[in-house]
């Protein structure tokens, strides 16, 4: 029997996934996956640390009811308006299950099977409606990666304003240019399919468009503990949203799908917020200060509402900066597409690691 | 807007899930979600608490390296027989996905769209079908829960030989019947399409069926830390098969799937065998004991070979027992379908536990 022939040809015909790298080499500064540079506050490892005891041994609770009830409150909205996720990328995920079609039944319309998403944006969504048998719809960003107004997209042509589900990177990724929550608002209005806004990086910016998932019944917005909270190794992100939507993908949630310990963790993160403000700052200071000594070597670095930013070496492609970097035990991130080809994606590391950036960027200038 | 008409017709069908009784009373003995009773070893709760630390900024190991080597290790295969789930749920809805097309799609023979168990077994493999949109084939066991021979199978008509996908729980649930590998050996030879062999409960067995997993390549078997390791909080669960089938499930979770607490807690787990072996033969003995003393009293036990028994209790009906054991504080579950409502199951609790839901039995009947 050969085992291939049990596969459903969809799964058959995916690409294998690649994990990004892990690197095993000591000593090596990683800028490359955009996490907290700061471990998570005292009181928060304090508390997971006291809830490592028998209680391991019982479900935790399947619907993350203390950690809802805590969003509802800190949000101003109610219970009803959040579902909690293995990570925001398995709420991605039951998204495009819970609202696009798969294209391959009989009776759909293209729109009602389409995932869409503007480029350069987060990788995963054409990777998500290739899984679930839906179509991709990829639209480019506007000159600087601007957030195009609906009257362009309609003369472009491009854009489905009947697309079942629209995913939006709000801050952007990978270019870290924020969006005002007016230009979105603007576009939800235009927009006939539920719209995710992913806001995975929106505590470093100036603004966030919660108000948008109250505000509209097709509006979600997307929120992960893993990257502003530090949280990344205990898989903890959140949707908010109109009770209908969250309903919809609580049912065909796994049953436990929230680890018991990464409830904790995300509970007493809610209840120490103040230390992780001045964290933001922190590391809003350091993007500051890496965009000016960029740019005085000569970079030309995007504004960034981000804990990274994007910037255009200058002297050598991006790539060739990519593996200098590299030979001088310096992670970053380059993206092999027409629109990001000339750039890097910096991580905002620790002050120390961000001089050792800066040290390694110079020497490189000057040999 | 209508924000119901922004749900997949497929979903918007779909039953809410309800989850299991979660009992907030005090002093209530939980006896009705098959949890281990005995908290995991301190060796594992020392290393999961000193792996609470910076790290928890970090994303965990994307694809359980450490955790499927060790595996690999333990029971003589490779790395690449093993993906390692949230929980085993998590791995059985993935199953679903990329073994079973969905029944609406045009080009499908019904046996390529089902999903086919035995009843009375776990009650997730009917939602898992319907979430997905594919047939469920649900067919009895046999007198006392026996599993059907391929003869007895192909004599009563309703088996798909050429199913899909086949999940058999061995032991089974709720009967606690115990299956030889000879017998699942012989169905496994009859049949087609893939077959999952989920062996939650089997660490309480006499023997298990891993090496199906490596002998034919449409089988799996499934595990769980959740049950005999006492991390049913920390969600890890494994399928063990053949690369082609454990490959396309890859392909299709979301990338960081399994936290990493839950990973250092199953690594820890492995270390410390001895320590859940002498746990394991704690609970037979108190199984037997069960037994034995709920005899007297003039239950049904049937032979149990997992860490509950399923029961017929003597003088009332079996859903008039469950209220009784609840004004009594003690928790057993009760399923109300035609082959399993005359019965009781009953966790193995610790010997405290035990005495007082036997004690609460004695009161029942002399009152």
């Amino acid at each position: 029997m050969d085992p291939q022939l049990l596969i459903r040809p969809l799964v058959r015909a995916l690409h294998p996934y690649v994990p990004g790298e892990q690197p095993k080499i000591k000593g090596l500064i990683k800028l490359n996956t955009n996490e907290n540079p700061y471990p998570p506050s005292p009181k928060v490892l304090a508390a997971v640390k006291s809830a490592v005891d028998e209680r391991l041994r019982l479900y935790p609770n399947p619907t993350a009811d203390a950690l809802r009830a805590r969003l509802a409150k800190f949000h101003r909205c109610r219970p009803e308006n959040f579902i909690v996720g293995n990570g925001s990328d398995e709420l991605l995920a039951l998204a495009t299950r819970a609202f696009v079609q798969p294209a391959n039944g009989a009776k759909t319309s293209a729109s009602k099977a389409t995932v869409q998403f503007f480029t350069p944006s987060y990788s995963l969504y054409p990777v998500l409606a290739d899984i679930h048998g839906a179509l991709s719809r990829a639209v480019p960003l506007g000159k600087d990666f601007a957030l195009p107004s609906p009257r362009d997209l309609k003369r472009g042509g491009q854009w489905d304003f009947a697309a079942a589900l629209t995913f939006i990177t709000t801050p952007n990724a990978p270019s870290g240019r924020g969006y005002s929550t007016g230009e979105l608002e603007e576009l939800c209005r235009a927009q006939k399919g539920v719209i995710v806004l992913d806001e995975a990086y929106v505590d470093f910016a100036r603004e966030n468009a919660f108000a948008l998932a109250l505000k509209f019944p097709h509006v979600i917005v997307a929120r992960t503990f893993s990257k502003a909270y530090a949280l990344c190794f205990q898989r903890i992100g959140y949707f908010a949203g109109h009770p209908a939507l969250i309903g919809a993908l609580q049912k065909i949630r796994d049953s436990y799908n929230v680890n018991g310990l990464g409830q904790v963790a995300a509970l007493a993160t809610l209840s120490d917020l103040p230390h992780y403000r001045s964290n933001f700052r922190r590391i809003i200071a350091t993007r500051r200060r890496l965009t000016r000594e960029l740019e005085k070597l000569g970079f030309n670095v995007l504004p960034s509402r981000a804990n990274f930013i994007f910037a255009r070496p200058p002297a050598f492609p991006a790539v060739v900066w990519l593996q200098k970097w590299r030979e001088k035990r310096v992670l970053v991130r380059w993206f092999n597409s027409p629109a990001t080809k000339d750039f890097l994606r910096i991580t905002i590391g620790t002050d120390a690691e961000i001089d050792a950036l800066l040290r390694a960027a110079r020497q490189i200038m000057a040999a």
